[in-house]
């Protein structure tokens, strides 16, 4: 469950005005089916890059369909826990459910729909080194598959 | 209910070839809850920067959890009421809704979910100096909180 | 039906570790309502330019209010029909459907509902010439409308 690890990382450009352009893939560890805080994790890994941009964009990109990524709440865990209760209010799972797609268990067809809802990629803007994101922000992994196994990310940063 | 201000402007680069990079922040008024078109708003204070560009991204990011922005029609009004009415027949509010989240109001849970739906951020690409948008497309900042207040949004524009 | 054809394309930079971008406007034929794999239409189009950028961005931006963009599996086609299944289910259309917005047509008003809860924008990181898709990801066009007629994508790339 503490693997993290990281790779394909690239940095171009210089300091002198001209736009830099980094990236990397972050591997974060299996999570339980439901709605995650990841802000510390994901600032951890690209933190000495972001420090080279006094304005520009990140830009995350989960590569996977039955998982997604979103901009939420980052206080209340009682909000991540609802916000799961309605995904699964929404779609409906199992015996009541109409999918003809079930040959990879119950949960796989809703995890697509909702990793459609709230989709796999997040921008958000670089303001003097650091994400430049609204007090009560903070970016989740919601993992919609029961046994979702390792997530990848992939963290691209560009700016000046 | 009028104010209108911008900070944290930031222009970069030259007019020869060279990316350019701009970035300010923009505080929209307090809005009534439900949809709302703020094109021309946006458009009025990101103009002058947006001319400087021949090919570009301009990336719109709202700074908050119980509001949205997204893209959609620019015409009939009643899209917009219609697509409130949608947001509230799919998201429970109020005695029949299951939510542990409570304590800021019936209102403040629903606004979460329905922001993540929608997303806070988009992102348009900039073509010869104007938003390349289609013919029926606008920038709508959609309101999810009974009293939302002002809301910022970080605008950042790269292109050559 | 099969018309597709691509206008104003830009092409800027320069390949000695300058940024470099491309925007091109490209045109889907006409789709029956449903969620369709593009991915192999849109590299076709943008592979010449993609295998310029070492790293970088590739965004799709959707000109059309009734249809959407999204990422999602790249395989079974049953996982399609079962999200059009859903979003027919989410939706209301017809006579059990209250929306004010009808002089369209019934599905009109669900499209655009559905166009903003999946998005009309895609941005997609590029690594060594490639989109960098994970293994079971494609990019799919969803037609909301019945007759949608054919559909307009500005595809932006920018990168080093």
């Amino acid at each position: 469950m503490a693997t993290k690890k990281s790779t394909s990382s690239l940095v171009t450009g210089d300091e002198n005005g001209s736009p830099k352009w980094a990236q990397k893939t972050v591997t974060l560890p299996s999570k339980k089916r439901g709605c995650h805080l990841i802000t510390s994790t994901i600032l951890k890994e690209i933190e000495s890059d972001l420090a080279r941009f006094k304005c520009g964009i990140a830009h995350l990109f989960l590569q996977h369909t039955s998982a997604s990524l979103t901009i939420n709440e980052n206080y209340d865990g009682d909000v991540r826990d609802d916000v799961e209760t309605w995904l699964n209010l929404t779609v409906p799972e199992g015996r009541k459910a109409p999918w003809k797609h079930t040959m990879e268990g119950d949960d796989d067809l809703p995890a697509h729909i909702k990793s459609s809802t709230f989709g796999c990629q997040l921008s958000i803007p670089i303001t003097d080194g650091r994400l430049n994101l609204g007090t009560w922000q903070g970016i989740w992994l919601c993992e919609h598959r029961d046994h979702g196994g390792a997530r990848k990310v992939v963290i691209t940063m560009t700016g000046v």
